[in-house]
């Protein structure tokens, strides 16, 4: 079991040295306005724990040169994203650096004792593998909403059998760490915050598009979670009113008109005409997104109006949000960006010609900078978010 | 010049005295978490600065009978509440109870200076009243964007002759006071948090129907403007992509379809066939979204429907605001609320049809509880968050 800091101080301090790297008493004692006195018994009383150690002498600032603060080099965190059909399972020091990531497809409809099994596995590789002799903490991303507090899944449309696993509880005991559990979406802007192409942003919005449609709300550096835990669910907007049936009994969702899975079917439709879309589909006897990627990648017109009509109606909900909302960046990722720029200039489109042009004055539109390793990070800085909070 | 808290502590007590009313000394003690001495300290320090004074012994709780502490009573704020055709002021005492309110038709497009010479002729009157000798601070509340840090307006749209005019500036040399400028949709979201139906919500939704409609977003206690000053500004969310164009330049804009200006020209559109908008229009020689409320309240059925879709189409916008947000409450307000309890039925039924369960469950969408209060209550409450802040 990790120690955990005694107070506030100790908390910022183990926070610093996570996001800034190793730093003098010097720098440190300023960035936390503690004397020098009180800094060096907060500092202490952290080396006691073995949370912190001593990296050598720090560079001279003119006086006598003073030790260089890190983290313990054997601290362990494993960040765990799963999503629809795919897991992502990493270790990460404590400086959330990557040590080692593995990805897998999974299928989130058999159920959490199937999917965890098969990331304990993976887990268990990585450890194998010499990164990590044991955790001293996990975060876990899920594609559905979550009971924060007690990190169980509520009512996850498409999620058979999750509905109150207990999560945090289950992966807590079998990896003997302390576990969080949040919203995979969630867990993609903390880690374009931590560190990706959010970093310094405090208002901002992280618009996931893979299987199903996201979004993860950052309010003055926070994650804002909503009442229920369910804010940032904008797939079952509606965008048509009189559009697609959805699974949700609906009509003219969001989702319906665009996603992994609605992109699929519509590709499907159009296959019957000569083009890639129709060679892809010979070929292999299906169609996914990363097809009408391929094909709009290699000039296919059809697949490229696919990509354009669906960016349109993404846009249109972010428009609305960004009128609501006046973020500082909108960040868009998931499976879906591996659409590229042809997507994003389609979003953009819309969204600079729908909302305020206050609004939009310095609104960067932009892809996800870590793409598959956003959400892994920010489940890796959840759970340090935790452990270096006081206990 | 009224004087200002010298610390945390100090402001802490002031809102405490302000919000819960005269208190004991031990029972302060208890709220901010102050030992008995350096509660005395602290308190000894406001009642020189006046602001603080002794209301008499309060009840004992066992022991010896302490002085009740109370907020000096001649401490007067003005609140201001600027609409695109009316203009409120208020004057309250330092717990934010009016004791003075005048209304009257003004119209912002006739610039800043008219504006305030009208504004501050009431002012002018409630003094004369007796009800106050000067002012500790003033809140001002405007229908468009605010730039907040500066108290200036930013590209308000039909508002000519405001665009950048130093409200805050101007005002406070006027009344000799520290003046806060915001837009009308957060003030009347904090006046229904000070005093209305979100008193103790900590997450909520204000949606402000009147010539426009803006959103009004409380996020953790504290109202959130967005990077620009523009979150909330959800009246050019498109809400029918074949729509009705709007003065805004895009059609389809909620504002276009439903407010008080779109609800007048949809009355005079159908004052055509006999019936009460038709009686109405032949006596006035004019249609306001007042005489819809009347007609529909006496039941005329043309009326009744353009309540209702209108209110499905601000539901509809509200849906996606409250999937997007989770919000633990939806207040509406404004002058439009005269339409009353059939508005509201026509957006509820939009709200739970289409958000998601998770996140209607427990979510009650109410009316304003201060109705043409909320405003000038706001803008007091906005300006003591200031003045009773450390200087």
């Amino acid at each position: 079991m990790t120690a955990r800091p005694a107070n506030a101080h100790q908390a910022h301090i183990l926070r610093l040295l996570r996001d800034e790297g190793p730093n003098s008493r010097a720098q440190l004692g300023e960035l936390v306005d503690l004397s020098r006195s009180k800094l060096a018994v907060e500092v202490d009383r952290l080396m006691e724990t073995g949370l912190v150690v001593n990296d050598g002498l720090a560079a001279s600032r003119g006086g006598r040169r003073s030790h260089s603060l890190r983290l313990a080099p054997e601290l362990r965190f494993l960040g765990i994203d799963i999503g629809a059909t795919s897991a992502d399972v990493a270790v990460t020091n404590a400086q959330l650096e990557v040590l080692g990531h593995l990805s897998q497809s999974v299928d989130v409809r058999e159920g959490p004792v199937a999917v965890f099994e098969q990331v304990l596995d993976m887990a268990a590789k990585l450890r194998a593998a010499g990164i990590a002799e044991g955790f001293d903490g996990a975060g876990v991303g899920i594609p559905g909403p979550v009971r924060f507090p007690e990190g169980v899944p509520v009512a996850p449309p498409l999620m058979p059998g999750w509905d109150n696993f207990p999560v945090r509880e289950a992966l807590s005991q079998d990896l003997d760490c302390p576990v969080m559990v949040d919203n995979d979406v969630n867990l993609m802007a903390l880690g374009e915050q931590q560190a990706g192409v959010a970093r310094r942003v405090k208002d901002f919005l992280c618009v996931k598009i893979g299987t199903g449609i996201g979004c993860g709300i950052v309010v003055n550096g926070e994650v804002y979670r909503g009442v229920t835990g369910s804010a940032g669910d904008i797939g079952h907007i509606q965008v048509d009113a009189h559009g697609h049936p959805c699974p949700c009994g609906n009509s003219g969702c969001l989702e319906a008109h665009f996603s992994g899975a609605a992109l699929a079917r519509d590709a499907l439709a159009e296959s019957g005409h000569p083009g890639q879309l129709a060679d892809r589909l010979a070929a292999s006897g299906t169609l996914t997104a990363a097809d009408v990627a391929a094909a709009a990648a290699a000039g296919d017109a059809v697949a490229g109006e696919l990509i354009r009509e669906g960016g349109s109606r993404v846009g249109q909900v972010i428009a609305a949000l960004v009128s609501f909302f006046n973020p500082a960046l909108v960040v868009v990722g998931g499976g879906v960006t591996g659409l590229g720029h042809g997507l994003l200039a389609s979003i953009r489109t819309q969204v600079y010609r729908r909302s305020l042009p206050l609004a939009t004055g310095d609104l960067p539109i932009v892809l996800s900078e870590l793409g598959p390793q956003a959400g892994v990070v920010g489940a890796a800085r959840l759970i340090t978010d935790r452990v270096f909070s006081p206990a």
